[in-house]
């Protein structure tokens, strides 16, 4: 038996599961079908307020829409944050619908000239990850006569602790090295362009407060430090996010407030070029993970040399970070409940396998779950962000999976 | 610096490369943009006519549509081959129409009701793959009035040795455990459906043609020990497949002539119960892998703390596997040139990154490569199979990639 994740705190005291008040039986109505993903704008909604509350007063808030770009939830937390980052012009198509260009930031390494230019005829920000990038965006806006607005990405010269991806403290196609920024921030301005300034991203899904705490005070410092070398103060530094959600057994969530009062420290003692800068942070995964389940209906029960599986209709297709196959080097289990005796004792051992011909098709791995049969539906939790657009939806011709906000 | 695997035979002598007699400028300009894939269906020609040669006469060969199925590609295999396998009533879509039902057969392990009833209305061979869809099969098949065709999977009681996904000799969601098959079958004969044989999937990708000789000679012996027990003789014996290309640095072609030996003395030997029976394998990858070449063009050349960068316009959305992100725990490097400078000296160790904003998307890692500049095309092999359909292709929001079809 392998231990799962623990379930959002959400969803962890109900018995039958409900998502903002809804049974499994009306939200798959609702949807149309099994298997499919609900998110919880509540959910949403609470995140950014406890967040709004542990940070310091005047810190951006921007939605990394990379994580979930459904247009309904995507039009329901561009009100409640003050920036939306994209990466690329599908991205940047879907935010402007949402959110004026001067909220909406571009970052990528590899943006074409047809998605710089789409992003300056906007007027959104160029997050520039390198001197050709650069050199090309003000090739295209002089083109076109519009001016770019350009801020730029450091490649920070350190690493986000106990980040599940690392971004910085070594080469990296993100960004421009350090010590290369000061001479690019002066080409941006000498070339015509609205200098916007810095951005850092230095790893991704860390748990450790201090850790995050320690990356964005040094991220402060790293912009201080360039800002200096330029003479020019940067009207905005995004700090870059990585705030983790708890996935797996053992994960602790994180604790923001204090990030929150390690932020509010560094921002008030930040170097005196830096006062009247702006600052951001940049989240994804941390506001809308936990708001996602998504719903897969038993298909067949049976039994193999001793083990029992599930069979679902559902799988990788939809969800491939649960089935360990995106990113990780070792599987563990998301959480995972039947939605409708999640408190029921785990008297089997079972491994919830998706509908998929591929022995990688495995939702969760021998877990501790109620004797089940035909017809039940499995809950998946924490598929609110990387799941449906970051799955291989096409893969052996199975239908996509209906996905619906529930909001109010 | 890190090896890649290497070039498919066809392409490996060229300098500036060539598909199907096209340049890649001739090639990119029908596809209209890159990224894309370009099938060569010439070199499927070619490894089907070389199959078929080296097995025995009369051994049935089927194409397993989800390696590829784009339609082109699916419409030149289907007269080449003598059947083709599905997952899905998708795929069982698409099959229907370029090849009559009775050539299709349809296993997975969470078949839902109306997919078993639109095999069972076409007249496709469902392989069963447990006791519980045997008996839904058999209950639609009584509701709507058409017989099912029902083969029965079999989870063998052996494994393909060097396997890159075993399945087999272990519990498994997939296929009947050997023991429980006969008293099935007679379920399925006395239920008034037309029984079809066996199934037996034993592993994929394996490159050891004595390991695949053994499985195939065991699932032989396994039918017939299964016949014998049942009383009946299987109208068709599916030995499966699991024929592997080579990927990586020291990977070697499968010895195929040798394959088919050992298989033709096995069914030369094979007991009397089976002496009318007909048989089959079911490849997809080994047929179609190495036919696809995945082109990309360099958006940007950048260097950072002293290592190389080309960014690419194409990513793991379009080529999940490349990026050893699907199925693989160590990542190792797909076959990759420039080109139009194949055999150029790979003077620069560079790492070749696609265009999305994660560290994941990582086509080739510190590899030997001529200089290059924005505009150079790379091209990716071994693109056939499992590529386009096999990777999340919503993610971050750009382009699908165009995928076209050389022929002739």
């Amino acid at each position: 038996m392998k231990p799962t994740g623990p379930l959002p705190p959400e969803f962890a005291g109900q018995d039958r599961l409900t998502i903002g008040g809804l049974s499994v039986g009306a939200l798959i109505g609702r949807a149309g079908s099994t298997p499919c993903f609900v998110y919880d704008m509540a959910i949403v909604r609470a995140r950014i307020a406890r967040l709004r509350a542990a940070m310091p007063d005047g810190l951006d808030v921007h939605y990394a829409i990379k994580a979930n770009p459904h247009p309904d939830l995507l039009a329901a937390i561009a009100p409640l944050v003050d920036g939306l980052d994209v990466a690329s012009a599908g991205e940047l198509h879907r935010a402007l619908s949402v959110k004026p260009a001067t909220a909406i930031s571009f970052a990528g390494p590899g943006k074409r000239d047809a998605e710089l230019e789409a992003a300056i005829r906007a007027g959104a920000t160029l997050n520039a990850e390198s001197a050709g990038e650069v050199r090309r965006a003000l090739a295209v806006a002089e083109r076109i006569g519009v001016p770019a607005h350009i801020a730029v990405r450091v490649n920070p010269d350190f690493e986000l602790r106990g980040s599940g991806m690392r971004m910085g403290g070594r080469a990296s196609p993100f960004g421009v090295d350090a010590e290369q920024v000061p001479a690019l921030v002066r080409a941006i301005i000498d070339g015509g362009a609205l200098w916007q300034g810095f951005h850092v991203y230095a790893g991704s899904q860390s748990l450790d407060a201090d850790a995050l705490g320690d990356t964005m005070a040094g991220v402060i410092a790293l912009a201080a430090r360039l800002a200096d070398a330029v003479g020019t103060a940067p009207p905005l530094v995004n700090l870059g996010g990585g705030f983790g959600i708890p996935y797996f057994a053992g994960d602790v969530p994180l604790d923001i407030e204090r990030i929150g009062r390690r932020l509010a420290d560094a921002l008030n003692q930040r170097p005196e070029i830096l006062g009247n800068s702006r600052f951001a942070i940049e989240l994804g995964r941390w506001l809308v993970g936990e708001c996602g389940v998504y719903l897969t209906r038993i298909i067949d029960v049976k039994q193999s040399q001793g083990e029992i599986f599930y069979v679902v209709d559902g799988g990788l297709h939809h969800q491939l970070a649960a089935s360990g196959n995106f990113g990780t080097v070792v599987r563990r289990n998301y959480p995972v409940a039947l939605a409708d005796r999640m408190q029921a004792a785990g008297d089997v051992t079972a491994s919830v396998v998706g509908c998929l011909c591929t022995p990688l098709d495995r939702l969760a791995d021998r877990v501790a779950l109620p004797p089940a049969e035909e017809g039940d539906v499995v809950a998946l939790f924490l598929a609110g962000a990387y799941g449906a657009t970051a799955s291989p939806s096409a893969f052996l011709g199975h239908p996509p999976a209906p996905e619906i906000l529930i909001d109010g």
